[in-house]
Protein backbone atom coordinates (compact mmCIF):
# COMPACT_ATOMS: atom_id res chain seq x y z
CA UNK A 1 0.00 0.00 0.00
CA UNK A 2 0.66 3.65 0.08
CA UNK A 3 3.56 4.30 2.23
CA UNK A 4 3.21 8.44 2.07
CA UNK A 5 0.40 10.52 2.79
CA UNK A 6 -1.44 12.45 0.70
CA UNK A 7 -0.56 15.65 -0.44
CA UNK A 8 -2.62 19.04 -0.64
CA UNK A 9 -0.67 22.03 -1.97
CA UNK A 10 -1.90 25.33 -3.40
CA UNK A 11 -0.35 28.15 -5.33
CA UNK A 12 -1.11 31.99 -4.14
CA UNK A 13 -0.99 34.74 -5.87
CA UNK A 14 -2.79 37.19 -8.84
CA UNK A 15 -3.56 35.65 -12.55
CA UNK A 16 -2.16 32.08 -11.44
CA UNK A 17 -5.26 30.48 -13.19
CA UNK A 18 -3.29 29.48 -16.41
CA UNK A 19 0.01 28.05 -14.01
CA UNK A 20 2.03 24.97 -15.35
CA UNK A 21 3.01 25.05 -11.74
CA UNK A 22 -0.06 22.78 -10.45
CA UNK A 23 0.02 20.00 -13.51
CA UNK A 24 4.11 19.76 -13.16
CA UNK A 25 3.28 19.36 -9.19
CA UNK A 26 0.60 16.73 -9.95
CA UNK A 27 1.93 14.72 -12.76
CA UNK A 28 5.58 14.02 -10.98
CA UNK A 29 3.51 12.85 -8.08
CA UNK A 30 1.71 10.41 -10.08
CA UNK A 31 4.47 9.02 -11.52
CA UNK A 32 6.45 8.84 -7.99
CA UNK A 33 3.19 6.91 -6.88
CA UNK A 34 1.75 9.68 -4.80
CA UNK A 35 -1.44 11.41 -4.25
CA UNK A 36 -1.18 14.93 -4.25
CA UNK A 37 -3.28 17.65 -5.19
CA UNK A 38 -2.40 21.29 -6.37
CA UNK A 39 -4.71 24.24 -6.32
CA UNK A 40 -4.56 27.46 -7.66
CA UNK A 41 -5.88 30.16 -5.06
CA UNK A 42 -6.20 33.34 -7.62
CA UNK A 43 -6.44 36.40 -5.85
CA UNK A 44 -8.04 38.03 -8.35
CA UNK A 45 -11.14 34.80 -8.42
CA UNK A 46 -11.08 34.75 -4.99
CA UNK A 47 -11.52 38.70 -4.12
CA UNK A 48 -9.15 38.65 -1.90
CA UNK A 49 -6.39 41.41 -1.90
CA UNK A 50 -2.62 40.85 -1.38
CA UNK A 51 -2.30 42.39 1.88
CA UNK A 52 -4.68 39.43 2.99
CA UNK A 53 -2.51 37.17 1.98
CA UNK A 54 -2.14 36.19 5.89
CA UNK A 55 -5.93 35.44 6.30
CA UNK A 56 -5.20 32.93 3.18
CA UNK A 57 -2.23 30.87 4.34
CA UNK A 58 -3.78 30.42 7.82
CA UNK A 59 -7.47 29.41 6.31
CA UNK A 60 -5.04 26.79 3.73
CA UNK A 61 -3.25 25.29 7.08
CA UNK A 62 -6.80 24.89 9.00
CA UNK A 63 -7.89 23.15 5.72
CA UNK A 64 -5.50 20.72 5.42
CA UNK A 65 -3.04 22.16 3.14
CA UNK A 66 0.48 21.20 3.97
CA UNK A 67 2.30 23.86 1.61
CA UNK A 68 1.80 26.12 -0.57
CA UNK A 69 3.74 28.45 -3.16
CA UNK A 70 3.95 31.74 -3.25
CA UNK A 71 3.90 34.35 -6.34
CA UNK A 72 3.13 37.83 -7.95
CA UNK A 73 2.48 39.99 -5.70
CA UNK A 74 2.98 38.15 -2.18
CA UNK A 75 6.19 37.17 -2.09
CA UNK A 76 7.14 39.66 0.40
CA UNK A 77 4.25 40.57 1.77
CA UNK A 78 4.05 36.50 3.59
CA UNK A 79 6.81 37.37 4.83
CA UNK A 80 5.35 39.01 7.79
CA UNK A 81 2.75 35.75 8.18
CA UNK A 82 5.87 32.79 8.88
CA UNK A 83 6.70 31.66 11.90
CA UNK A 84 10.79 31.29 10.08
CA UNK A 85 12.16 31.81 7.00
CA UNK A 86 15.19 29.76 5.96
CA UNK A 87 18.71 31.86 5.10
CA UNK A 88 18.26 31.90 1.19
CA UNK A 89 14.61 33.40 1.49
CA UNK A 90 15.89 35.59 4.27
CA UNK A 91 18.57 36.88 2.42
CA UNK A 92 16.29 37.73 -0.59
CA UNK A 93 13.52 38.71 1.59
CA UNK A 94 11.12 36.81 -0.70
CA UNK A 95 9.48 33.66 0.06
CA UNK A 96 8.02 31.44 -2.84
CA UNK A 97 7.70 28.54 -0.85
CA UNK A 98 5.68 28.01 2.42
CA UNK A 99 5.53 24.64 4.28
CA UNK A 100 3.62 24.02 7.13
CA UNK A 101 4.92 22.03 10.06
CA UNK A 102 5.83 21.46 13.56
CA UNK A 103 7.91 24.14 13.72
CA UNK A 104 4.75 25.85 12.08
CA UNK A 105 4.51 27.74 8.61
CA UNK A 106 8.24 27.85 7.01
CA UNK A 107 9.51 30.16 4.20
CA UNK A 108 11.90 28.96 1.72
CA UNK A 109 12.47 30.71 -1.82
CA UNK A 110 12.92 28.22 -4.75
CA UNK A 111 13.18 30.68 -7.43
CA UNK A 112 16.87 31.37 -6.37
CA UNK A 113 18.26 27.87 -5.83
CA UNK A 114 15.91 26.69 -8.96
CA UNK A 115 17.92 29.14 -10.99
CA UNK A 116 21.21 27.53 -9.43
CA UNK A 117 20.34 24.11 -10.75
CA UNK A 118 19.07 25.10 -13.94
CA UNK A 119 22.39 26.99 -14.51
CA UNK A 120 24.33 24.45 -13.18
CA UNK A 121 22.32 20.96 -15.18
CA UNK A 122 21.92 23.16 -17.87
CA UNK A 123 24.76 24.99 -19.02
CA UNK A 124 27.28 23.37 -17.13
CA UNK A 125 30.98 24.70 -17.17
CA UNK A 126 29.53 28.12 -17.63
CA UNK A 127 31.55 30.75 -17.34
CA UNK A 128 31.13 33.43 -14.98
CA UNK A 129 33.74 35.97 -15.01
CA UNK A 130 30.97 38.72 -16.51
CA UNK A 131 27.87 38.62 -16.25
CA UNK A 132 24.62 40.49 -17.95
CA UNK A 133 21.34 40.56 -16.40
CA UNK A 134 18.77 42.55 -18.00
CA UNK A 135 15.81 43.34 -15.07
CA UNK A 136 16.11 44.21 -11.74
CA UNK A 137 12.38 43.03 -10.39
CA UNK A 138 11.50 40.21 -8.26
CA UNK A 139 12.98 37.67 -10.44
CA UNK A 140 15.88 39.39 -11.50
CA UNK A 141 16.86 39.71 -7.35
CA UNK A 142 16.39 35.74 -7.32
CA UNK A 143 18.69 35.29 -10.60
CA UNK A 144 21.12 37.82 -9.33
CA UNK A 145 21.10 35.92 -6.15
CA UNK A 146 22.02 32.70 -7.65
CA UNK A 147 24.09 33.84 -9.91
CA UNK A 148 26.52 35.47 -6.61
CA UNK A 149 25.76 32.65 -4.96
CA UNK A 150 27.08 30.51 -8.00
CA UNK A 151 30.42 32.80 -8.19
CA UNK A 152 30.19 35.26 -10.66
CA UNK A 153 33.07 37.95 -10.02
CA UNK A 154 31.33 40.74 -11.88
CA UNK A 155 27.38 41.12 -11.88
CA UNK A 156 26.02 44.02 -14.27
CA UNK A 157 22.10 44.71 -13.63
CA UNK A 158 20.50 46.19 -16.26
CA UNK A 159 17.15 47.85 -15.65
CA UNK A 160 15.25 51.02 -17.77
CA UNK A 161 14.42 51.65 -13.93
CA UNK A 162 17.39 53.03 -12.85
CA UNK A 163 16.29 53.47 -9.16
CA UNK A 164 15.16 49.96 -8.88
CA UNK A 165 18.37 48.56 -10.83
CA UNK A 166 20.73 50.60 -7.93
CA UNK A 167 18.81 49.41 -4.74
CA UNK A 168 19.19 45.67 -6.27
CA UNK A 169 22.70 45.70 -6.70
CA UNK A 170 23.32 47.84 -3.68
CA UNK A 171 21.96 45.19 -1.89
CA UNK A 172 23.72 42.54 -3.74
CA UNK A 173 27.28 44.63 -2.85
CA UNK A 174 26.67 44.30 0.47
CA UNK A 175 25.52 40.40 0.64
CA UNK A 176 28.87 39.50 -1.72
CA UNK A 177 31.53 41.93 -0.75
CA UNK A 178 33.76 39.59 -3.19
CA UNK A 179 31.89 40.46 -6.13
CA UNK A 180 31.30 43.27 -8.12
CA UNK A 181 28.22 44.69 -8.70
CA UNK A 182 26.73 47.45 -10.74
CA UNK A 183 23.75 48.28 -12.03
CA UNK A 184 23.73 50.05 -15.65
CA UNK A 185 21.41 51.50 -17.91
CA UNK A 186 20.50 49.35 -21.55
CA UNK A 187 22.09 52.52 -23.36
CA UNK A 188 25.53 51.08 -21.78
CA UNK A 189 24.80 47.57 -23.68
CA UNK A 190 26.89 47.83 -26.08
CA UNK A 191 29.87 48.29 -24.00
CA UNK A 192 28.87 45.71 -21.96
CA UNK A 193 28.29 42.78 -23.99
CA UNK A 194 31.30 42.36 -25.64
CA UNK A 195 32.69 41.40 -22.68
CA UNK A 196 30.26 39.67 -21.21
CA UNK A 197 30.39 35.83 -20.65
CA UNK A 198 27.20 35.16 -20.15
CA UNK A 199 23.15 37.09 -20.50
CA UNK A 200 20.64 36.54 -18.57
CA UNK A 201 16.91 38.25 -19.14
CA UNK A 202 14.69 38.49 -16.06
CA UNK A 203 12.43 40.52 -17.77
CA UNK A 204 8.42 39.69 -19.19
CA UNK A 205 9.99 40.87 -23.15
CA UNK A 206 9.77 37.55 -25.17
CA UNK A 207 6.64 36.32 -23.42
CA UNK A 208 3.43 36.04 -25.56
CA UNK A 209 1.92 39.05 -23.81
CA UNK A 210 5.05 40.96 -24.74
CA UNK A 211 7.14 39.66 -28.06
CA UNK A 212 10.16 40.94 -29.41
CA UNK A 213 13.65 41.09 -27.86
CA UNK A 214 15.44 42.34 -24.80
CA UNK A 215 18.25 44.27 -26.41
CA UNK A 216 19.61 44.38 -29.70
CA UNK A 217 20.06 41.49 -31.48
CA UNK A 218 23.63 42.21 -33.21
CA UNK A 219 25.25 42.63 -29.81
CA UNK A 220 25.18 38.87 -29.59
CA UNK A 221 28.10 36.82 -29.77
CA UNK A 222 29.55 33.46 -29.78
CA UNK A 223 31.44 33.39 -26.53
CA UNK A 224 28.35 34.42 -24.95
CA UNK A 225 26.25 32.32 -22.80
CA UNK A 226 22.49 33.39 -22.83
CA UNK A 227 19.94 32.43 -20.30
CA UNK A 228 16.03 33.15 -20.64
CA UNK A 229 13.63 33.02 -18.01
CA UNK A 230 10.94 32.86 -19.61
CA UNK A 231 8.92 29.93 -20.54
CA UNK A 232 5.96 30.58 -22.59
CA UNK A 233 7.11 30.04 -24.87
CA UNK A 234 9.74 27.87 -24.49
CA UNK A 235 11.59 29.18 -27.21
CA UNK A 236 11.60 33.24 -27.24
CA UNK A 237 12.81 35.36 -29.53
CA UNK A 238 15.81 35.52 -27.96
CA UNK A 239 17.00 32.18 -27.75
CA UNK A 240 16.45 32.07 -31.26
CA UNK A 241 18.45 34.77 -32.28
CA UNK A 242 21.19 33.73 -29.83
CA UNK A 243 21.53 30.33 -31.32
CA UNK A 244 21.78 32.07 -35.04
CA UNK A 245 25.09 34.18 -33.37
CA UNK A 246 26.71 30.70 -31.98
CA UNK A 247 25.25 30.87 -28.18
CA UNK A 248 25.03 28.38 -25.82
CA UNK A 249 21.56 28.81 -24.62
CA UNK A 250 19.72 27.93 -21.47
CA UNK A 251 15.22 28.38 -21.69
CA UNK A 252 13.20 29.40 -19.05
CA UNK A 253 11.47 26.31 -18.68
CA UNK A 254 15.43 24.92 -16.75
CA UNK A 255 14.29 27.57 -13.98
CA UNK A 256 10.64 26.93 -13.89
CA UNK A 257 11.40 23.09 -13.42
CA UNK A 258 14.09 23.32 -10.50
CA UNK A 259 12.09 25.86 -8.73
CA UNK A 260 9.12 22.94 -8.94
CA UNK A 261 11.85 20.39 -8.06
CA UNK A 262 12.88 21.97 -4.89
CA UNK A 263 9.53 22.79 -3.46
CA UNK A 264 8.52 19.45 -4.45
CA UNK A 265 11.63 18.10 -2.18
CA UNK A 266 10.72 20.56 0.47
CA UNK A 267 7.09 19.30 0.74
CA UNK A 268 7.24 15.91 0.08
CA UNK A 269 10.69 15.19 0.84
CA UNK A 270 10.88 12.90 -2.24
CA UNK A 271 13.35 13.68 -5.02
CA UNK A 272 11.73 14.12 -7.77
CA UNK A 273 12.93 13.41 -11.34
CA UNK A 274 13.88 16.65 -12.76
CA UNK A 275 14.81 15.14 -16.78
CA UNK A 276 10.99 13.70 -16.44
CA UNK A 277 9.56 17.10 -15.17
CA UNK A 278 11.47 18.97 -18.00
CA UNK A 279 9.80 16.71 -20.73
CA UNK A 280 6.61 17.26 -18.58
CA UNK A 281 6.53 20.94 -19.16
CA UNK A 282 8.01 21.02 -22.84
CA UNK A 283 4.74 19.04 -23.33
CA UNK A 284 2.34 21.19 -21.29
CA UNK A 285 4.15 24.17 -22.76
CA UNK A 286 3.49 23.11 -26.43
CA UNK A 287 0.06 22.37 -25.74
CA UNK A 288 -0.62 25.37 -24.22
CA UNK A 289 0.83 27.46 -27.29
CA UNK B 1 -2.70 11.22 -19.07
CA UNK B 2 -5.49 11.73 -16.63
CA UNK B 3 -9.02 12.58 -17.91
CA UNK B 4 -10.43 13.47 -14.78
CA UNK B 5 -9.48 16.22 -12.49
CA UNK B 6 -8.06 16.09 -8.98
CA UNK B 7 -10.35 15.87 -6.19
CA UNK B 8 -9.93 17.53 -3.28
CA UNK B 9 -12.16 16.24 -0.05
CA UNK B 10 -13.30 16.86 3.50
CA UNK B 11 -15.17 15.02 6.76
CA UNK B 12 -16.24 18.46 8.72
CA UNK B 13 -17.16 16.79 12.22
CA UNK B 14 -16.33 16.43 16.24
CA UNK B 15 -14.20 13.29 16.93
CA UNK B 16 -13.47 12.46 13.20
CA UNK B 17 -9.83 12.06 13.43
CA UNK B 18 -10.10 7.89 13.44
CA UNK B 19 -12.97 7.69 10.53
CA UNK B 20 -12.17 5.52 7.97
CA UNK B 21 -14.09 7.50 5.50
CA UNK B 22 -10.98 9.21 4.51
CA UNK B 23 -9.40 6.11 3.73
CA UNK B 24 -12.25 4.27 2.27
CA UNK B 25 -12.59 7.05 -0.32
CA UNK B 26 -8.91 7.54 -1.20
CA UNK B 27 -8.23 3.96 -1.31
CA UNK B 28 -11.13 3.11 -3.93
CA UNK B 29 -10.02 6.75 -6.02
CA UNK B 30 -6.58 5.23 -5.97
CA UNK B 31 -7.76 2.18 -7.53
CA UNK B 32 -9.66 3.97 -9.90
CA UNK B 33 -7.06 6.11 -11.11
CA UNK B 34 -8.23 9.10 -9.71
CA UNK B 35 -5.94 11.49 -8.55
CA UNK B 36 -8.38 12.17 -4.86
CA UNK B 37 -7.29 13.85 -1.73
CA UNK B 38 -9.71 13.62 1.32
CA UNK B 39 -9.17 15.84 4.58
CA UNK B 40 -10.56 15.74 8.42
CA UNK B 41 -11.35 18.78 9.27
CA UNK B 42 -12.22 18.11 13.11
CA UNK B 43 -14.08 20.95 14.83
CA UNK B 44 -12.26 19.99 18.45
CA UNK B 45 -8.35 19.81 16.87
CA UNK B 46 -9.45 23.46 15.08
CA UNK B 47 -11.18 24.93 17.49
CA UNK B 48 -14.33 25.64 15.99
CA UNK B 49 -17.72 25.34 17.42
CA UNK B 50 -20.62 23.49 15.69
CA UNK B 51 -22.42 26.30 14.89
CA UNK B 52 -19.36 28.01 13.04
CA UNK B 53 -20.09 25.12 10.23
CA UNK B 54 -21.00 27.63 7.94
CA UNK B 55 -17.29 29.91 7.95
CA UNK B 56 -15.59 26.61 7.22
CA UNK B 57 -17.75 25.51 4.48
CA UNK B 58 -17.35 28.72 2.55
CA UNK B 59 -13.18 28.79 3.61
CA UNK B 60 -13.27 24.98 2.03
CA UNK B 61 -14.97 26.08 -1.16
CA UNK B 62 -12.41 29.18 -0.92
CA UNK B 63 -9.53 26.95 -0.94
CA UNK B 64 -10.76 24.99 -3.62
CA UNK B 65 -12.54 22.23 -2.01
CA UNK B 66 -14.57 20.22 -3.92
CA UNK B 67 -17.52 18.58 -1.65
CA UNK B 68 -17.18 17.54 2.29
CA UNK B 69 -18.82 14.87 4.29
CA UNK B 70 -20.83 16.54 7.22
CA UNK B 71 -21.19 14.12 10.18
CA UNK B 72 -22.19 14.56 13.76
CA UNK B 73 -22.89 17.36 15.62
CA UNK B 74 -22.96 19.22 12.48
CA UNK B 75 -25.99 17.29 9.59
CA UNK B 76 -28.61 19.95 10.57
CA UNK B 77 -26.55 23.07 11.38
CA UNK B 78 -25.30 23.07 8.23
CA UNK B 79 -28.43 23.56 6.26
CA UNK B 80 -28.68 26.82 6.92
CA UNK B 81 -25.62 27.33 4.69
CA UNK B 82 -26.41 25.70 1.74
CA UNK B 83 -28.06 27.06 -1.65
CA UNK B 84 -29.95 23.63 -2.35
CA UNK B 85 -31.02 20.81 -0.58
CA UNK B 86 -31.85 17.44 -2.55
CA UNK B 87 -35.34 16.26 -1.66
CA UNK B 88 -34.21 13.17 0.26
CA UNK B 89 -31.96 15.40 2.92
CA UNK B 90 -34.75 18.10 2.80
CA UNK B 91 -37.05 15.44 4.02
CA UNK B 92 -34.70 13.99 6.52
CA UNK B 93 -33.94 17.77 7.43
CA UNK B 94 -30.25 16.17 7.55
CA UNK B 95 -26.94 16.59 5.00
CA UNK B 96 -24.32 14.68 5.32
CA UNK B 97 -22.81 15.31 1.96
CA UNK B 98 -22.27 18.49 0.42
CA UNK B 99 -20.98 19.29 -2.94
CA UNK B 100 -20.27 22.54 -4.42
CA UNK B 101 -20.77 22.75 -8.44
CA UNK B 102 -22.41 25.43 -10.63
CA UNK B 103 -25.60 25.65 -8.33
CA UNK B 104 -23.71 26.55 -5.45
CA UNK B 105 -23.30 24.22 -2.16
CA UNK B 106 -25.39 21.69 -2.85
CA UNK B 107 -26.56 19.13 0.13
CA UNK B 108 -27.15 15.56 0.07
CA UNK B 109 -28.13 12.85 2.65
CA UNK B 110 -26.10 9.29 1.77
CA UNK B 111 -27.04 8.08 5.02
CA UNK B 112 -30.44 6.85 4.36
CA UNK B 113 -29.50 6.45 0.48
CA UNK B 114 -26.54 3.96 1.60
CA UNK B 115 -28.55 2.38 4.65
CA UNK B 116 -31.46 1.86 1.31
CA UNK B 117 -28.72 -0.04 -0.72
CA UNK B 118 -26.78 -2.01 2.06
CA UNK B 119 -29.98 -3.04 2.89
CA UNK B 120 -31.21 -3.97 -1.11
CA UNK B 121 -27.53 -5.73 -1.36
CA UNK B 122 -26.80 -7.32 1.50
CA UNK B 123 -29.78 -8.78 2.14
CA UNK B 124 -31.54 -9.03 -0.70
CA UNK B 125 -35.45 -9.83 -0.23
CA UNK B 126 -35.62 -9.21 3.50
CA UNK B 127 -39.11 -9.37 4.42
CA UNK B 128 -40.42 -5.71 5.30
CA UNK B 129 -43.93 -6.08 7.10
CA UNK B 130 -43.04 -5.36 10.44
CA UNK B 131 -39.46 -4.38 11.50
CA UNK B 132 -38.55 -3.21 14.59
CA UNK B 133 -36.08 -0.59 15.32
CA UNK B 134 -33.39 0.12 18.31
CA UNK B 135 -32.78 3.95 18.56
CA UNK B 136 -34.41 7.17 17.24
CA UNK B 137 -31.04 9.35 17.31
CA UNK B 138 -29.82 10.71 13.84
CA UNK B 139 -28.72 7.76 12.44
CA UNK B 140 -31.88 6.46 13.48
CA UNK B 141 -33.99 9.04 11.25
CA UNK B 142 -31.99 8.26 8.11
CA UNK B 143 -32.53 4.19 8.49
CA UNK B 144 -36.23 4.52 9.41
CA UNK B 145 -36.17 6.55 6.05
CA UNK B 146 -34.33 3.90 4.26
CA UNK B 147 -36.87 1.09 5.83
CA UNK B 148 -40.23 2.76 4.83
CA UNK B 149 -39.02 3.86 1.67
CA UNK B 150 -37.77 0.32 0.76
CA UNK B 151 -41.70 -0.47 1.51
CA UNK B 152 -41.36 -1.26 5.11
CA UNK B 153 -45.33 -1.58 6.32
CA UNK B 154 -44.58 -1.64 10.24
CA UNK B 155 -42.15 -0.10 11.46
CA UNK B 156 -41.80 0.33 15.52
CA UNK B 157 -39.03 2.79 17.00
CA UNK B 158 -37.63 1.62 20.54
CA UNK B 159 -35.65 4.43 22.27
CA UNK B 160 -35.33 4.82 26.15
CA UNK B 161 -36.14 8.83 25.50
CA UNK B 162 -39.65 8.35 24.87
CA UNK B 163 -40.02 11.82 23.56
CA UNK B 164 -37.43 11.44 20.88
CA UNK B 165 -39.02 8.57 19.39
CA UNK B 166 -42.45 10.25 19.26
CA UNK B 167 -40.92 13.02 17.53
CA UNK B 168 -39.28 10.60 14.78
CA UNK B 169 -42.03 8.50 14.21
CA UNK B 170 -44.71 11.73 13.94
CA UNK B 171 -42.57 13.08 11.40
CA UNK B 172 -42.27 9.24 9.81
CA UNK B 173 -45.98 9.03 9.72
CA UNK B 174 -47.05 12.12 8.27
CA UNK B 175 -44.42 11.28 5.39
CA UNK B 176 -45.35 7.91 4.88
CA UNK B 177 -48.97 7.58 5.16
CA UNK B 178 -49.34 4.16 3.74
CA UNK B 179 -47.55 3.00 6.67
CA UNK B 180 -47.88 2.15 10.27
CA UNK B 181 -45.28 3.57 12.10
CA UNK B 182 -44.89 3.94 16.08
CA UNK B 183 -42.45 4.55 18.77
CA UNK B 184 -42.31 2.29 21.73
CA UNK B 185 -40.27 1.66 24.95
CA UNK B 186 -37.43 -0.60 24.97
CA UNK B 187 -40.12 -3.05 27.40
CA UNK B 188 -41.93 -3.06 24.47
CA UNK B 189 -39.56 -5.33 22.77
CA UNK B 190 -40.59 -8.88 24.06
CA UNK B 191 -44.06 -8.46 22.71
CA UNK B 192 -42.63 -6.95 19.46
CA UNK B 193 -39.74 -9.10 18.75
CA UNK B 194 -41.86 -12.19 17.88
CA UNK B 195 -44.20 -10.90 15.23
CA UNK B 196 -41.05 -8.96 13.55
CA UNK B 197 -39.59 -9.73 10.47
CA UNK B 198 -36.45 -7.51 10.85
CA UNK B 199 -34.45 -6.04 13.82
CA UNK B 200 -32.15 -2.68 13.52
CA UNK B 201 -29.63 -1.34 15.40
CA UNK B 202 -29.09 1.99 15.56
CA UNK B 203 -27.77 2.92 18.94
CA UNK B 204 -24.07 2.69 19.90
CA UNK B 205 -24.48 0.09 21.86
CA UNK B 206 -21.69 -2.61 20.73
CA UNK B 207 -19.51 -0.06 19.62
CA UNK B 208 -15.66 -0.82 21.23
CA UNK B 209 -16.78 2.32 23.73
CA UNK B 210 -20.28 0.55 24.31
CA UNK B 211 -19.81 -2.56 24.64
CA UNK B 212 -22.82 -5.04 25.37
CA UNK B 213 -26.18 -6.06 23.30
CA UNK B 214 -28.79 -3.27 22.90
CA UNK B 215 -31.74 -6.29 23.53
CA UNK B 216 -32.04 -9.16 25.15
CA UNK B 217 -30.62 -12.13 23.43
CA UNK B 218 -33.45 -14.76 24.01
CA UNK B 219 -35.46 -12.52 22.29
CA UNK B 220 -34.07 -13.32 18.97
CA UNK B 221 -35.32 -15.83 16.74
CA UNK B 222 -34.70 -17.44 13.41
CA UNK B 223 -37.37 -15.98 11.40
CA UNK B 224 -35.89 -12.89 12.18
CA UNK B 225 -32.82 -10.38 10.01
CA UNK B 226 -30.76 -8.30 12.23
CA UNK B 227 -28.96 -5.36 10.91
CA UNK B 228 -26.34 -3.34 12.80
CA UNK B 229 -24.98 0.19 12.20
CA UNK B 230 -22.19 0.17 14.13
CA UNK B 231 -19.09 -0.61 12.23
CA UNK B 232 -16.41 -0.70 14.55
CA UNK B 233 -16.20 -3.35 15.31
CA UNK B 234 -18.03 -4.96 12.43
CA UNK B 235 -18.82 -8.18 13.97
CA UNK B 236 -20.97 -6.96 17.19
CA UNK B 237 -22.36 -8.99 20.06
CA UNK B 238 -25.74 -8.45 18.77
CA UNK B 239 -24.58 -9.65 15.01
CA UNK B 240 -22.54 -12.79 17.03
CA UNK B 241 -26.23 -13.35 19.13
CA UNK B 242 -28.41 -13.49 15.87
CA UNK B 243 -26.27 -15.62 13.91
CA UNK B 244 -26.16 -18.26 17.07
CA UNK B 245 -30.24 -17.41 16.98
CA UNK B 246 -29.95 -18.74 13.06
CA UNK B 247 -30.66 -15.39 11.57
CA UNK B 248 -29.53 -13.55 8.71
CA UNK B 249 -27.68 -10.62 9.56
CA UNK B 250 -26.12 -7.83 7.82
CA UNK B 251 -23.18 -5.47 9.36
CA UNK B 252 -22.55 -2.42 10.04
CA UNK B 253 -19.97 -1.92 7.29
CA UNK B 254 -22.30 -2.43 4.39
CA UNK B 255 -24.24 1.05 5.37
CA UNK B 256 -20.60 2.58 6.22
CA UNK B 257 -19.36 1.66 2.85
CA UNK B 258 -23.00 2.43 0.72
CA UNK B 259 -23.13 6.12 2.66
CA UNK B 260 -19.61 6.69 1.07
CA UNK B 261 -20.12 4.95 -2.13
CA UNK B 262 -23.15 6.94 -2.67
CA UNK B 263 -21.38 10.01 -1.56
CA UNK B 264 -17.80 9.21 -4.15
CA UNK B 265 -20.55 9.25 -6.86
CA UNK B 266 -22.41 12.47 -6.41
CA UNK B 267 -18.33 13.96 -5.78
CA UNK B 268 -16.92 12.30 -8.58
CA UNK B 269 -19.57 11.19 -11.23
CA UNK B 270 -17.91 7.89 -11.14
CA UNK B 271 -19.48 4.58 -10.20
CA UNK B 272 -17.19 3.12 -7.38
CA UNK B 273 -16.83 -0.48 -6.64
CA UNK B 274 -19.23 -1.27 -3.57
CA UNK B 275 -17.29 -4.52 -3.02
CA UNK B 276 -13.79 -3.51 -3.39
CA UNK B 277 -14.78 -0.56 -0.98
CA UNK B 278 -16.24 -3.18 1.69
CA UNK B 279 -13.13 -5.18 1.24
CA UNK B 280 -11.11 -2.11 2.01
CA UNK B 281 -13.47 -1.68 5.03
CA UNK B 282 -13.08 -5.00 6.63
CA UNK B 283 -9.12 -4.41 6.18
CA UNK B 284 -9.21 -0.87 8.04
CA UNK B 285 -11.53 -1.92 10.57
CA UNK B 286 -9.70 -4.81 11.16
CA UNK B 287 -6.36 -3.16 11.39
CA UNK B 288 -7.87 -0.60 13.49
CA UNK B 289 -9.20 -3.23 16.35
Amino acid sequence: MQSHPPYLVGLIGAGVGPSLTPALHMREARAQGLTYVYRTLDLGRLGIGPSEVGGLLRSARTLGYDALNITHPCKQLVLADLDRVDATASRLGAVNTVVFGPEGAVGHNTDTTGFAAALRTGLPGAELRQVVQLGAGGAGAAVADALLTAGAERLVVVDVDGTRAERLTQGLAHRFPGATVEAAHPDKLSALLPEADGLVNCTPVGMAAHPGLPLDATLLHADLWVADIVYRPLDTALLQAARAAGCRTLHGGHMAVHQAVDAFRLITGIEPEADRMLAHLRELAAAGD
